[in-house]
Protein backbone atom coordinates (compact mmCIF):
# COMPACT_ATOMS: atom_id res chain seq x y z
CA UNK A 1 0.00 0.00 0.00
CA UNK A 2 2.11 3.46 -1.00
CA UNK A 3 1.52 6.20 0.97
CA UNK A 4 2.94 9.63 0.55
CA UNK A 5 5.51 11.04 2.50
CA UNK A 6 6.18 15.29 3.53
CA UNK A 7 9.88 14.90 2.15
CA UNK A 8 12.08 17.98 2.02
CA UNK A 9 9.53 20.35 1.32
CA UNK A 10 7.65 17.70 -0.99
CA UNK A 11 5.07 15.42 -1.27
CA UNK A 12 6.14 12.15 -2.62
CA UNK A 13 5.41 8.52 -3.22
CA UNK A 14 7.09 6.49 -0.56
CA UNK A 15 9.57 4.49 -2.88
CA UNK A 16 10.21 7.86 -4.21
CA UNK A 17 11.88 8.95 -0.62
CA UNK A 18 15.67 7.99 -0.37
CA UNK A 19 17.82 8.93 2.34
CA UNK A 20 21.26 9.92 2.06
CA UNK A 21 23.96 7.58 3.64
CA UNK A 22 25.18 11.00 5.03
CA UNK A 23 22.32 12.00 6.72
CA UNK A 24 23.44 12.84 10.64
CA UNK A 25 20.18 11.01 11.44
CA UNK A 26 21.67 7.38 10.49
CA UNK A 27 25.27 8.06 11.34
CA UNK A 28 24.44 9.63 15.12
CA UNK A 29 20.50 9.34 15.41
CA UNK A 30 21.20 13.33 15.52
CA UNK A 31 17.68 14.28 15.10
CA UNK A 32 14.46 15.09 16.78
CA UNK A 33 10.48 14.02 16.45
CA UNK A 34 7.48 13.58 17.12
CA UNK A 35 4.36 11.18 16.69
CA UNK A 36 1.24 13.16 16.61
CA UNK A 37 -2.70 11.81 17.06
CA UNK A 38 -5.44 12.01 14.39
CA UNK A 39 -8.82 11.73 15.32
CA UNK A 40 -11.46 12.18 12.47
CA UNK A 41 -8.75 13.41 10.04
CA UNK A 42 -7.71 16.20 12.65
CA UNK A 43 -4.44 16.48 14.50
CA UNK A 44 -5.05 16.21 18.47
CA UNK A 45 -3.38 18.68 20.29
CA UNK A 46 -0.71 19.98 17.81
CA UNK A 47 -0.15 22.99 19.27
CA UNK A 48 1.42 21.22 22.10
CA UNK A 49 3.28 18.78 20.03
CA UNK A 50 4.69 21.68 18.23
CA UNK A 51 5.94 23.12 21.40
CA UNK A 52 7.43 20.48 22.05
CA UNK A 53 9.33 19.59 19.26
CA UNK A 54 10.46 23.14 19.38
CA UNK A 55 11.56 22.49 23.06
CA UNK A 56 13.68 19.51 21.55
CA UNK A 57 15.66 20.91 18.60
CA UNK A 58 16.45 24.01 21.14
CA UNK A 59 17.68 21.13 23.95
CA UNK A 60 20.09 19.34 20.91
CA UNK A 61 20.78 23.07 19.53
CA UNK A 62 19.00 21.97 16.01
CA UNK A 63 17.56 24.95 14.29
CA UNK A 64 14.42 24.34 12.96
CA UNK A 65 13.50 25.43 9.35
CA UNK A 66 9.65 25.82 10.06
CA UNK A 67 7.66 27.85 11.73
CA UNK A 68 4.28 26.34 13.86
CA UNK A 69 1.94 27.53 11.42
CA UNK A 70 4.24 26.25 8.10
CA UNK A 71 4.46 22.90 10.37
CA UNK A 72 0.75 22.79 10.62
CA UNK A 73 0.10 23.71 6.99
CA UNK A 74 2.11 21.02 5.40
CA UNK A 75 0.99 18.20 8.41
CA UNK A 76 -2.66 18.99 7.53
CA UNK A 77 -2.65 18.55 4.07
CA UNK A 78 -0.02 15.16 4.42
CA UNK A 79 -3.71 13.76 6.43
CA UNK A 80 -5.89 15.11 3.71
CA UNK A 81 -3.50 13.58 0.82
CA UNK A 82 -3.50 10.13 2.84
CA UNK A 83 -7.07 10.09 3.66
CA UNK A 84 -6.63 9.85 7.41
CA UNK A 85 -9.14 9.34 9.58
CA UNK A 86 -7.60 8.03 12.51
CA UNK A 87 -4.17 7.36 12.79
CA UNK A 88 -0.46 8.85 13.57
CA UNK A 89 1.45 11.57 11.85
CA UNK A 90 5.06 10.97 12.51
CA UNK A 91 7.60 14.20 11.87
CA UNK A 92 11.07 14.00 11.64
CA UNK A 93 14.07 16.13 11.55
CA UNK A 94 17.39 15.75 11.36
CA UNK A 95 20.55 18.33 11.56
CA UNK A 96 21.27 17.31 7.49
CA UNK A 97 23.67 15.38 5.74
CA UNK A 98 27.59 15.86 5.86
CA UNK A 99 30.46 13.68 6.03
CA UNK A 100 30.64 12.26 8.96
CA UNK A 101 32.02 14.59 11.76
CA UNK A 102 30.86 14.73 15.16
CA UNK A 103 30.81 18.56 14.54
CA UNK A 104 27.81 20.67 13.53
CA UNK A 105 28.17 20.56 9.67
CA UNK A 106 28.43 24.35 8.97
CA UNK A 107 26.36 24.57 5.30
CA UNK A 108 24.28 21.57 6.12
CA UNK A 109 19.90 21.98 5.49
CA UNK A 110 17.97 20.00 8.10
CA UNK A 111 16.57 16.99 6.47
CA UNK A 112 12.59 17.11 7.27
CA UNK A 113 10.46 13.92 6.87
CA UNK A 114 6.67 12.87 7.51
CA UNK A 115 4.35 10.61 6.84
CA UNK A 116 0.77 9.03 8.04
CA UNK A 117 0.21 5.66 9.28
CA UNK A 118 -3.29 4.24 9.99
CA UNK A 119 -3.55 3.13 13.80
CA UNK A 120 -6.86 2.63 15.63
CA UNK A 121 -7.46 3.13 19.03
CA UNK A 122 -6.26 0.22 21.25
CA UNK A 123 -10.01 -0.64 22.58
CA UNK A 124 -9.20 -3.90 24.03
CA UNK A 125 -6.11 -3.32 25.59
CA UNK A 126 -7.33 0.10 27.23
CA UNK A 127 -10.30 -2.11 28.46
CA UNK A 128 -8.27 -5.16 29.72
CA UNK A 129 -5.12 -3.02 30.97
CA UNK A 130 -1.41 -3.63 30.45
CA UNK A 131 1.24 -6.59 32.52
CA UNK A 132 4.15 -4.65 32.38
CA UNK A 133 7.74 -5.60 33.99
CA UNK A 134 10.02 -2.96 35.71
CA UNK A 135 13.63 -2.86 34.33
CA UNK A 136 16.77 -0.13 34.96
CA UNK A 137 16.63 3.18 33.30
CA UNK A 138 20.04 3.50 31.67
CA UNK A 139 18.60 6.25 29.22
CA UNK A 140 20.86 9.43 28.92
CA UNK A 141 20.53 12.20 30.85
CA UNK A 142 18.09 14.54 28.78
CA UNK A 143 15.22 11.95 28.25
CA UNK A 144 13.13 15.39 28.14
CA UNK A 145 14.23 15.88 24.33
CA UNK A 146 12.49 13.75 21.90
CA UNK A 147 15.14 12.37 20.07
CA UNK A 148 16.06 9.77 17.58
CA UNK A 149 18.50 7.85 20.35
CA UNK A 150 16.08 5.58 20.98
CA UNK A 151 18.43 2.80 21.34
CA UNK A 152 17.65 2.14 25.58
CA UNK A 153 13.91 2.60 24.82
CA UNK A 154 14.23 -0.33 21.72
CA UNK A 155 16.02 -2.50 24.43
CA UNK A 156 13.61 -1.82 26.88
CA UNK A 157 10.54 -2.79 25.04
CA UNK A 158 11.95 -5.92 23.08
CA UNK A 159 12.45 -7.12 26.73
CA UNK A 160 9.12 -6.57 27.66
CA UNK A 161 8.07 -9.09 25.04
CA UNK A 162 10.28 -11.63 25.55
CA UNK A 163 8.92 -11.75 29.13
CA UNK A 164 4.59 -11.84 27.43
CA UNK A 165 4.37 -8.34 29.07
CA UNK A 166 3.01 -4.97 26.88
CA UNK A 167 5.51 -2.53 28.16
CA UNK A 168 8.55 -2.08 30.92
CA UNK A 169 8.10 0.61 33.71
CA UNK A 170 12.06 2.09 33.31
CA UNK A 171 13.66 3.10 37.26
CA UNK A 172 16.51 4.81 38.14
CA UNK A 173 18.41 3.93 41.26
CA UNK A 174 14.70 2.85 42.16
CA UNK A 175 12.93 6.06 41.24
CA UNK A 176 10.05 4.89 38.74
CA UNK A 177 10.74 7.39 35.99
CA UNK A 178 8.52 6.49 32.73
CA UNK A 179 7.78 3.55 30.58
CA UNK A 180 9.87 2.19 27.55
CA UNK A 181 7.34 4.91 25.61
CA UNK A 182 4.83 6.68 27.87
CA UNK A 183 4.57 8.14 30.98
CA UNK A 184 3.85 6.50 34.43
CA UNK A 185 1.20 7.12 36.90
CA UNK A 186 0.18 5.95 40.21
CA UNK A 187 -2.92 6.14 42.42
CA UNK A 188 -3.07 5.82 46.08
CA UNK A 189 -5.81 6.57 48.08
CA UNK A 190 -6.98 8.76 45.53
CA UNK A 191 -4.34 10.84 44.69
CA UNK A 192 -2.69 10.40 41.47
CA UNK A 193 1.07 10.91 41.24
CA UNK A 194 3.41 10.75 38.77
CA UNK A 195 7.42 11.72 38.06
CA UNK A 196 8.18 15.62 37.88
CA UNK A 197 8.75 17.02 33.96
CA UNK A 198 12.43 17.43 34.58
CA UNK A 199 15.38 16.07 32.15
CA UNK A 200 14.80 12.36 33.25
CA UNK A 201 11.42 11.77 31.50
CA UNK A 202 9.73 12.84 28.57
CA UNK A 203 7.53 15.93 29.31
CA UNK A 204 4.05 13.93 27.32
CA UNK A 205 1.21 15.43 25.95
CA UNK A 206 -1.12 12.60 26.79
CA UNK A 207 0.61 13.55 30.47
CA UNK A 208 -0.33 16.72 30.41
CA UNK A 209 -3.79 16.29 28.94
CA UNK A 210 -4.23 13.69 31.85
CA UNK A 211 -3.03 16.32 34.74
CA UNK A 212 -5.53 19.18 33.31
CA UNK A 213 -8.39 16.25 33.59
CA UNK A 214 -7.43 15.54 36.71
CA UNK A 215 -7.62 18.78 38.13
CA UNK A 216 -10.94 19.71 36.00
CA UNK A 217 -12.50 16.95 37.86
CA UNK A 218 -11.15 17.22 41.19
CA UNK A 219 -8.78 13.77 41.53
CA UNK A 220 -5.65 15.35 43.19
CA UNK A 221 -2.60 15.37 41.46
CA UNK A 222 1.14 15.04 43.01
CA UNK A 223 4.28 16.11 40.52
CA UNK A 224 6.89 14.52 42.27
CA UNK A 225 8.87 10.96 42.33
CA UNK A 226 8.10 7.69 43.50
CA UNK A 227 9.98 4.28 44.14
CA UNK A 228 9.53 1.39 42.98
CA UNK A 229 8.09 0.24 46.59
CA UNK A 230 5.20 2.83 45.96
CA UNK A 231 4.56 1.58 42.42
CA UNK A 232 3.45 -1.97 43.52
CA UNK A 233 1.69 -0.68 46.68
CA UNK A 234 -0.26 1.90 44.78
CA UNK A 235 -4.33 1.28 44.21
CA UNK A 236 -3.80 1.56 40.52
CA UNK A 237 -0.94 1.98 37.76
CA UNK A 238 -1.66 3.70 34.68
CA UNK A 239 0.52 5.05 31.19
CA UNK A 240 -0.30 7.81 29.40
CA UNK A 241 0.49 8.03 25.57
CA UNK A 242 -0.11 9.35 22.60
CA UNK A 243 -1.44 6.00 21.11
CA UNK A 244 -2.07 4.57 23.90
CA UNK A 245 -3.98 7.43 25.60
CA UNK A 246 -4.94 6.31 28.94
CA UNK A 247 -3.78 2.34 29.90
CA UNK A 248 -4.21 0.95 32.66
CA UNK A 249 -1.35 -1.82 33.81
CA UNK A 250 -3.06 -4.45 35.72
CA UNK A 251 -0.02 -6.34 37.05
CA UNK A 252 3.87 -5.89 37.36
CA UNK A 253 6.55 -8.24 37.08
CA UNK A 254 3.65 -11.25 37.41
CA UNK A 255 1.94 -9.22 40.51
CA UNK A 256 -1.27 -7.69 40.61
CA UNK A 257 -1.54 -4.20 41.31
CA UNK A 258 -4.80 -3.72 43.36
CA UNK A 259 -7.16 -5.60 42.48
CA UNK A 260 -5.39 -6.72 39.17
CA UNK A 261 -8.25 -5.02 37.45
CA UNK A 262 -8.19 -1.45 35.96
CA UNK A 263 -9.63 0.80 38.90
CA UNK A 264 -11.87 3.54 39.34
CA UNK A 265 -9.83 6.40 39.05
CA UNK A 266 -8.13 5.07 35.58
CA UNK A 267 -11.67 4.28 34.69
CA UNK A 268 -13.31 8.01 35.30
CA UNK A 269 -9.80 9.15 33.65
CA UNK A 270 -10.22 6.81 30.01
CA UNK A 271 -13.82 8.54 30.20
CA UNK A 272 -12.92 12.35 30.37
CA UNK A 273 -10.18 11.60 27.56
CA UNK A 274 -12.98 9.98 25.50
CA UNK A 275 -15.05 13.01 25.88
CA UNK A 276 -12.31 15.40 25.10
CA UNK A 277 -10.98 13.59 21.96
CA UNK A 278 -15.05 13.14 21.14
CA UNK A 279 -15.71 17.03 21.35
CA UNK B 1 35.06 12.71 -5.80
CA UNK B 2 33.17 9.79 -5.75
CA UNK B 3 33.65 6.85 -3.64
CA UNK B 4 33.16 3.45 -3.13
CA UNK B 5 31.01 1.86 -0.62
CA UNK B 6 29.97 -2.14 0.32
CA UNK B 7 26.18 -1.29 0.75
CA UNK B 8 24.14 -4.74 0.90
CA UNK B 9 26.64 -7.07 -0.23
CA UNK B 10 27.81 -4.67 -3.23
CA UNK B 11 30.30 -2.41 -4.48
CA UNK B 12 28.59 0.52 -5.29
CA UNK B 13 29.16 3.97 -6.52
CA UNK B 14 28.11 6.65 -2.93
CA UNK B 15 25.90 8.25 -5.58
CA UNK B 16 23.94 4.60 -5.69
CA UNK B 17 23.86 4.24 -2.36
CA UNK B 18 20.27 5.26 -0.67
CA UNK B 19 18.70 4.41 2.82
CA UNK B 20 15.14 3.48 3.03
CA UNK B 21 13.73 6.01 5.39
CA UNK B 22 12.13 3.13 7.46
CA UNK B 23 15.82 2.08 8.11
CA UNK B 24 15.99 1.65 11.94
CA UNK B 25 18.80 3.31 11.81
CA UNK B 26 17.24 5.92 11.08
CA UNK B 27 14.18 6.07 13.26
CA UNK B 28 16.07 4.77 16.66
CA UNK B 29 20.03 4.64 16.01
CA UNK B 30 19.42 1.18 15.99
CA UNK B 31 22.57 -0.54 15.28
CA UNK B 32 26.40 -0.27 15.78
CA UNK B 33 29.61 0.25 14.10
CA UNK B 34 33.08 0.52 14.10
CA UNK B 35 35.69 2.82 12.53
CA UNK B 36 38.70 1.22 11.10
CA UNK B 37 42.64 2.46 10.73
CA UNK B 38 43.93 1.82 7.59
CA UNK B 39 47.79 2.49 7.44
CA UNK B 40 49.83 1.31 4.41
CA UNK B 41 47.31 0.09 2.48
CA UNK B 42 46.52 -2.28 5.78
CA UNK B 43 43.58 -2.59 8.40
CA UNK B 44 45.39 -2.20 11.53
CA UNK B 45 44.26 -4.12 14.71
CA UNK B 46 41.57 -5.57 12.53
CA UNK B 47 40.84 -8.55 14.81
CA UNK B 48 40.10 -6.10 18.13
CA UNK B 49 37.87 -3.70 16.25
CA UNK B 50 35.92 -6.99 15.00
CA UNK B 51 36.16 -8.15 18.38
CA UNK B 52 34.49 -5.27 19.86
CA UNK B 53 31.55 -5.34 17.36
CA UNK B 54 30.61 -8.48 18.24
CA UNK B 55 30.66 -7.37 21.74
CA UNK B 56 28.33 -3.98 20.81
CA UNK B 57 26.56 -6.31 18.52
CA UNK B 58 25.91 -8.83 21.35
CA UNK B 59 24.99 -6.10 23.62
CA UNK B 60 22.40 -4.80 21.55
CA UNK B 61 20.90 -7.81 20.81
CA UNK B 62 22.11 -7.28 16.76
CA UNK B 63 22.76 -10.92 14.93
CA UNK B 64 25.44 -9.96 12.81
CA UNK B 65 25.29 -11.32 8.72
CA UNK B 66 28.94 -12.12 8.49
CA UNK B 67 32.15 -13.94 10.74
CA UNK B 68 35.12 -11.91 11.07
CA UNK B 69 36.99 -13.69 8.03
CA UNK B 70 33.94 -12.17 5.60
CA UNK B 71 34.03 -9.31 7.33
CA UNK B 72 37.90 -8.83 6.55
CA UNK B 73 37.85 -10.07 3.27
CA UNK B 74 34.92 -7.23 2.04
CA UNK B 75 36.79 -4.79 4.03
CA UNK B 76 39.88 -5.38 2.55
CA UNK B 77 38.68 -5.53 -1.03
CA UNK B 78 36.87 -1.83 -0.37
CA UNK B 79 40.33 -0.75 0.96
CA UNK B 80 42.14 -2.15 -2.46
CA UNK B 81 39.13 -0.76 -4.83
CA UNK B 82 39.20 2.70 -3.05
CA UNK B 83 43.28 2.59 -3.61
CA UNK B 84 43.55 3.56 0.21
CA UNK B 85 46.79 4.02 1.95
CA UNK B 86 46.27 6.43 4.95
CA UNK B 87 42.89 6.82 6.10
CA UNK B 88 39.68 4.96 7.91
CA UNK B 89 37.43 2.50 6.97
CA UNK B 90 33.74 3.31 8.56
CA UNK B 91 31.37 -0.34 9.18
CA UNK B 92 27.98 0.24 10.47
CA UNK B 93 25.29 -2.64 10.75
CA UNK B 94 21.59 -1.38 11.67
CA UNK B 95 19.33 -3.66 12.52
CA UNK B 96 17.23 -3.62 9.39
CA UNK B 97 14.21 -1.60 7.48
CA UNK B 98 10.67 -2.29 8.75
CA UNK B 99 7.57 -0.31 9.83
CA UNK B 100 8.57 1.81 12.86
CA UNK B 101 8.26 -0.12 16.04
CA UNK B 102 10.14 -0.33 18.69
CA UNK B 103 10.09 -4.16 18.93
CA UNK B 104 12.64 -6.52 16.74
CA UNK B 105 11.18 -6.65 13.48
CA UNK B 106 10.63 -10.24 13.08
CA UNK B 107 11.48 -10.56 9.09
CA UNK B 108 14.12 -7.85 8.73
CA UNK B 109 17.53 -8.25 7.67
CA UNK B 110 20.31 -5.80 9.18
CA UNK B 111 21.81 -3.35 6.61
CA UNK B 112 25.14 -2.81 6.27
CA UNK B 113 27.25 -0.33 5.18
CA UNK B 114 31.21 0.83 4.89
CA UNK B 115 33.17 3.26 3.41
CA UNK B 116 36.54 4.70 3.24
CA UNK B 117 37.81 7.97 4.14
CA UNK B 118 41.30 9.72 3.77
CA UNK B 119 42.08 10.66 6.83
CA UNK B 120 46.24 11.94 7.54
CA UNK B 121 47.68 11.13 10.62
CA UNK B 122 47.27 14.31 13.07
CA UNK B 123 51.30 15.05 13.42
CA UNK B 124 51.29 18.92 14.25
CA UNK B 125 48.36 18.26 16.60
CA UNK B 126 50.16 15.24 18.46
CA UNK B 127 52.83 17.41 18.58
CA UNK B 128 51.53 20.65 19.60
CA UNK B 129 48.38 18.65 22.10
CA UNK B 130 45.31 19.95 22.59
CA UNK B 131 43.02 22.21 24.98
CA UNK B 132 40.13 20.05 25.94
CA UNK B 133 37.16 21.07 28.15
CA UNK B 134 35.36 19.39 31.00
CA UNK B 135 31.86 18.49 30.35
CA UNK B 136 28.82 16.34 32.38
CA UNK B 137 28.70 12.98 30.88
CA UNK B 138 25.03 12.71 30.14
CA UNK B 139 25.37 9.48 28.09
CA UNK B 140 23.27 6.58 28.58
CA UNK B 141 24.37 3.45 30.73
CA UNK B 142 25.97 1.32 28.20
CA UNK B 143 28.80 3.44 26.80
CA UNK B 144 31.10 0.25 26.14
CA UNK B 145 28.49 -0.23 23.11
CA UNK B 146 29.60 1.94 20.19
CA UNK B 147 26.04 2.22 18.57
CA UNK B 148 24.83 4.93 16.48
CA UNK B 149 23.25 6.71 19.68
CA UNK B 150 25.65 9.82 19.23
CA UNK B 151 23.94 12.63 20.24
CA UNK B 152 25.66 13.18 23.48
CA UNK B 153 28.82 13.15 22.06
CA UNK B 154 27.92 16.00 19.08
CA UNK B 155 26.86 17.54 21.64
CA UNK B 156 29.96 17.11 24.01
CA UNK B 157 32.85 17.87 20.83
CA UNK B 158 30.36 20.85 19.72
CA UNK B 159 30.48 22.76 22.87
CA UNK B 160 34.20 22.20 23.23
CA UNK B 161 35.03 23.61 19.90
CA UNK B 162 32.51 26.39 20.92
CA UNK B 163 34.93 27.28 23.17
CA UNK B 164 38.10 27.01 21.23
CA UNK B 165 38.84 23.34 22.21
CA UNK B 166 39.48 20.60 20.64
CA UNK B 167 37.59 17.88 22.60
CA UNK B 168 35.56 17.83 25.91
CA UNK B 169 36.40 15.15 28.33
CA UNK B 170 33.78 13.49 30.71
CA UNK B 171 32.87 12.99 34.08
CA UNK B 172 29.91 11.25 35.78
CA UNK B 173 29.11 13.31 39.33
CA UNK B 174 33.46 14.04 39.20
CA UNK B 175 34.30 10.95 37.87
CA UNK B 176 36.22 11.17 34.58
CA UNK B 177 34.94 8.94 31.87
CA UNK B 178 36.52 9.23 28.61
CA UNK B 179 36.09 12.27 26.16
CA UNK B 180 33.43 13.05 23.53
CA UNK B 181 35.25 10.23 20.85
CA UNK B 182 38.55 8.92 22.72
CA UNK B 183 39.67 7.39 25.88
CA UNK B 184 41.68 9.42 28.72
CA UNK B 185 44.26 8.61 30.71
CA UNK B 186 46.28 10.59 32.99
CA UNK B 187 50.26 10.81 34.17
CA UNK B 188 50.95 11.51 37.86
CA UNK B 189 54.46 10.34 39.30
CA UNK B 190 55.67 8.08 36.57
CA UNK B 191 51.95 5.71 36.92
CA UNK B 192 49.61 5.80 34.11
CA UNK B 193 45.72 5.88 35.26
CA UNK B 194 42.62 5.26 32.83
CA UNK B 195 39.11 4.51 33.80
CA UNK B 196 38.68 0.85 34.29
CA UNK B 197 36.95 -1.10 30.81
CA UNK B 198 33.27 -1.42 32.55
CA UNK B 199 30.01 0.13 31.36
CA UNK B 200 30.60 3.81 31.65
CA UNK B 201 33.57 3.79 28.80
CA UNK B 202 33.71 2.70 25.16
CA UNK B 203 37.09 -0.19 25.43
CA UNK B 204 39.18 1.53 23.63
CA UNK B 205 41.19 -0.45 20.54
CA UNK B 206 43.90 2.36 20.93
CA UNK B 207 43.20 2.59 24.43
CA UNK B 208 44.28 -1.06 24.93
CA UNK B 209 47.41 -0.84 22.47
CA UNK B 210 48.63 1.61 24.48
CA UNK B 211 48.17 -0.23 27.51
CA UNK B 212 50.10 -2.98 26.02
CA UNK B 213 52.56 -0.70 25.25
CA UNK B 214 52.83 1.35 28.71
CA UNK B 215 53.49 -2.37 30.21
CA UNK B 216 56.33 -3.42 27.50
CA UNK B 217 57.83 -0.30 28.08
CA UNK B 218 58.03 -0.91 31.94
CA UNK B 219 55.35 2.09 32.39
CA UNK B 220 53.48 1.65 35.39
CA UNK B 221 49.29 1.47 34.62
CA UNK B 222 46.20 1.28 36.56
CA UNK B 223 42.78 1.05 35.51
CA UNK B 224 41.11 2.90 37.98
CA UNK B 225 38.10 5.78 38.29
CA UNK B 226 39.64 8.97 39.30
CA UNK B 227 38.23 12.60 39.95
CA UNK B 228 38.63 15.42 37.88
CA UNK B 229 40.86 16.98 41.15
CA UNK B 230 43.15 13.99 39.70
CA UNK B 231 43.03 15.43 36.30
CA UNK B 232 43.74 19.04 37.17
CA UNK B 233 46.40 17.50 39.20
CA UNK B 234 48.63 15.34 36.79
CA UNK B 235 51.61 15.58 35.69
CA UNK B 236 50.30 14.41 32.14
CA UNK B 237 46.99 13.90 30.07
CA UNK B 238 46.47 12.29 26.75
CA UNK B 239 43.70 11.13 25.13
CA UNK B 240 44.13 7.49 23.09
CA UNK B 241 41.81 6.69 19.83
CA UNK B 242 41.68 5.33 16.30
CA UNK B 243 42.35 8.73 14.25
CA UNK B 244 43.94 10.74 17.30
CA UNK B 245 46.55 7.93 18.39
CA UNK B 246 48.20 9.42 21.27
CA UNK B 247 47.09 12.80 21.94
CA UNK B 248 48.83 15.12 24.50
CA UNK B 249 46.42 17.31 26.52
CA UNK B 250 47.97 20.54 27.12
CA UNK B 251 45.39 22.57 29.19
CA UNK B 252 42.05 21.71 30.28
CA UNK B 253 39.44 24.51 30.70
CA UNK B 254 41.87 27.00 30.01
CA UNK B 255 44.12 25.45 33.37
CA UNK B 256 47.46 24.53 31.91
CA UNK B 257 48.42 20.08 32.75
CA UNK B 258 51.96 19.85 34.10
CA UNK B 259 54.58 22.25 32.21
CA UNK B 260 52.09 23.05 29.91
CA UNK B 261 53.20 21.03 27.54
CA UNK B 262 53.09 17.38 26.17
CA UNK B 263 55.28 15.36 28.53
CA UNK B 264 57.57 12.76 28.74
CA UNK B 265 55.66 9.19 29.39
CA UNK B 266 53.09 11.03 26.36
CA UNK B 267 56.46 11.84 24.33
CA UNK B 268 57.52 8.33 24.79
CA UNK B 269 54.45 6.75 24.18
CA UNK B 270 53.93 8.53 20.67
CA UNK B 271 57.25 7.22 20.25
CA UNK B 272 56.12 3.30 20.69
CA UNK B 273 52.91 3.96 19.09
CA UNK B 274 54.72 5.27 15.81
CA UNK B 275 57.14 2.35 15.62
CA UNK B 276 54.12 -0.02 15.81
CA UNK B 277 52.51 1.39 13.32
CA UNK B 278 55.87 1.59 10.85
CA UNK B 279 56.89 -1.63 11.40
Amino acid sequence: MSRIYWYQGRFLADNEVRISPEDRGYYFGDGVYEVFRVYGGRLFEAEAHLARLRRSAAGVRLPLPHADEEWLRNLNELVRLNSLQEGTVYLQITRGTAPRNHLFPPQAEPVVMAYCTDVKRPLSAMEAGYAAITLPDTRWLHCDYKTLNLLANVLAKQAAADRGAADAILHRDGTVTESSASNVMIVKDGRLVTHPANHLILHGVTRAVVLRLAAQTEIPAEERPFALEELFAADEVLLTGTTIEVMPVISVDGKPIGSGRPGPITRRLQREFEDLISS
